[in-house]
């Protein structure tokens, strides 16, 4: 509550863009926190916030724990916060009760995750695992102001990002907190969720080219209309996505040429689609377009389909997946594994190390929203959660 | 072809602005025709130019027969022109025959039909009913002329249009001859059909709301997609429509808030429905009503619909489309009948006395366009068929 303060606007939302002033004091709260909790607290050449607790073996490789800061324009104090401050409050809790890992565990505020300033954004867990390119830097945000500049601009010195860098085998396993940004847990009645993967992510457009004509004189079986084809093309994608428990979403689309007695001769949708992978969502893909591509031709419909981007997703790691559900169990909890929708910073961190995520409910599905909400009870039971999962990671007995 | 060449345009085109020099100039080659067909020539008050064939009993109540012959911008050389030249031919025939009918004979050329210059057109048609209003003649061009202005200017007082009104009773039928302007003839390989009825029109706003999301947090199952509770309420009205025989089309959809990666939450589209009378066309509205408010009751979406506008069709008589299947049959052709999609001077004429439709073949069902085409074969087979469905009407044997 005392970081959801920074920020704030005055209509109750939470601005804090990466490269700040209000990132820089959330930084600032954070790093205080981190040194109650007994942490060595230092920065790294990327903008990451890091607080080290010691392990019986220091040169063992370390657990990780962390999120994220920067908010979008207007957000809540939840996305990315949570994550943060349940991974200081876990460690401060295992210093409080004199707990001593085998394995070092660090928690990390990463900078920038939002992409909110610079489009191409996850900077502190890119720059982590040497992801971030010189085209990266010289994006720019609304103002014209390159990340470099704003990096110099908040103390940091660009050139020396490689330093940020950590290597494989240096980190163990990598685990994030975060709030869900959905209504699943909600619908279920849990506070809690283990990630089963982040979604792999798609964008493409679909253009159905028919024939337009007379609205009066056509009669229907007569008619190539480019939007009744498109509403059925729609209908399959949602039946399809629904059996296959995935998502697909029909987010733009526009008709020519659009008089109201005039038959659409012309329809352009996009389609976002998720999935566990990106084989797997490239599979739904062709499934989808080899649905559409039916329905086209029975209606005489020319279709082409363009492809707007492919993210790649991440698998969350078999054990870690274990390890958090088991230590829902031994908190009482329900282990229901669900897909996270959004993108997160393990996405990255993927790169270097296994990953893991727990998602706490969100009221409402709500995110990047002043009435973003996730209660007390439910945060709480998210950082127990993360403590008991950590406890188990950082132990070397059974590894 | 000759009246094809008043107003063409480079592209091949065809412009004939009602009350324009245009039109002027094609009235006066019909007018010759007219002449040469052994006619009485005169113009209305309103603008409508009329030549009369005498029949055994002057006093005996009219045959009229007609169309218009201004175009839209850039239309083709059939649309309305046709009309009046098949009933021109149709009397020149009777005349060269000796042909002397009980009832006089009246082929009319109505003026400004189109909506082209004046958005509430059919001017010649309701001067003749008496449906003219002040507001119709103030009503104003692209331009700002007013139609009082622009027939002022043409040489007409519009003070005198009264003075074109026809009484009920003076004519006994009207029949029209007209290009399809679609493409069930061609699709049933026919060059002529007999008009069933105009169709009745209405124009509908369908708002449908739901919840906008994230297209990566929401699962299908908790979302109140308002696009896709609209594809399947389209799928619903072309299936129904397909079922009953009617046309229904939504020519304009607008997404909100139209991001690739939000599920819309509210969708906006118009329907434009056609029937063969005024109440079949209000409960088929219902109908379609009705199912877009089970669709969206079950799918969590508010549903609220607005009209927009209902216009009158127009059935056509029985007898009336006996005499023109007759004429088919006695002609060698199919009487088959069809619906007119698209609004006619007929449908006024309604007021007055019963009307009847030829329709003849339109190639690809294309019209207000410069490739609006029918074969000299099929004009021949219309002329044929209206000059015997003429002899019928305006003979006292079996009235």
């Amino acid at each position: 509550m005392a970081a959801a303060e920074i920020g704030k606007q005055d209509n109750g939302g939470i601005t804090r863009l990466p490269f700040s002033e209000e990132e820089r004091a959330v930084k600032e709260l954070a790093a205080a926190f981190m040194q109650e909790a007994g942490l060595t607290v230092r920065e790294d050449a990327a903008g990451n916030l890091i607080g080290r607790k010691e392990g019986k073996h220091p040169e063992a490789p370390v657990i990780m724990v962390g999120s994220h800061l920067d908010t979008v324009v207007n957000g809540g104090g939840f996305d990315g916060a949570l994550g943060v401050l349940a991974g200081i409050e876990a460690l401060h809790s295992m210093n409080e009760r004199g707990i001593w890992t085998d394995h070092p565990i660090e928690v990390v505020a990463f900078t920038n995750e939002e992409t909110t300033r610079f489009p191409n954004a996850m900077i502190g867990s890119r720059g982590m695992t040497g992801a971030l390119t010189e085209a990266d830097l010289q994006q720019k945000d609304g103002q014209g102001t390159t990340l470099q500049q704003a990096m110099r601009h908040a103390g940091y010195d660009p050139e020396a990002i490689p330093q940020a860098i950590r290597t494989e085998g240096e980190i163990k396993a990598y685990v994030e907190l975060h709030i869900e940004q959905g209504k699943i847990l909600e619908a279920r009645g849990l506070s809690v969720g283990v990630v089963e993967a982040i979604y792999s992510q798609l964008g493409d457009k679909f253009i159905l080219e028919g024939e337009s004509g007379h609205a009066g004189t056509t009669p229907m079986q007569l008619r190539n209309d480019a939007l009744m084809a498109a509403a059925e093309v729609m209908g399959a994608i949602e039946q399809e996505a629904r059996m296959a428990g995935n998502v697909a979403t029909i987010g733009q689309l526009r008709v020519f040429p659009g008089g109201l007695n005039i038959i659409p001769g012309k329809v352009e949708f996009t389609l976002d689609l998720r999935h566990t992978g990106d084989e797997a969502r490239d599979a739904f893909e062709r499934k989808l377009i080899g649905l559409a591509e039916r329905i086209c031709e029975q209606r005489g419909i020319k279709l082409t389909v363009h492809n707007l981007f492919r993210n790649s997703g991440a698998p969350c790691e078999g054990w870690i997946r274990e390890a958090i559900g088991a230590a829902c169990s031994s908190a009482g909890l329900e282990a229901y594994e669900l897909i996270s929708g959004a993108g997160h910073d393990a996405m990255h961190m993927q790169k270097l190390c296994p990953i893991g995520m727990i998602f706490v409910r969100s009221r409402n599905g709500l995110s990047h929203n002043p009435e973003e909400y996730s209660s007390p009870e439910d945060c709480g039971d998210g950082a127990e959660v993360l403590c008991r999962t950590l406890l188990k990671l950082s132990s070397m007995t059974n590894e």
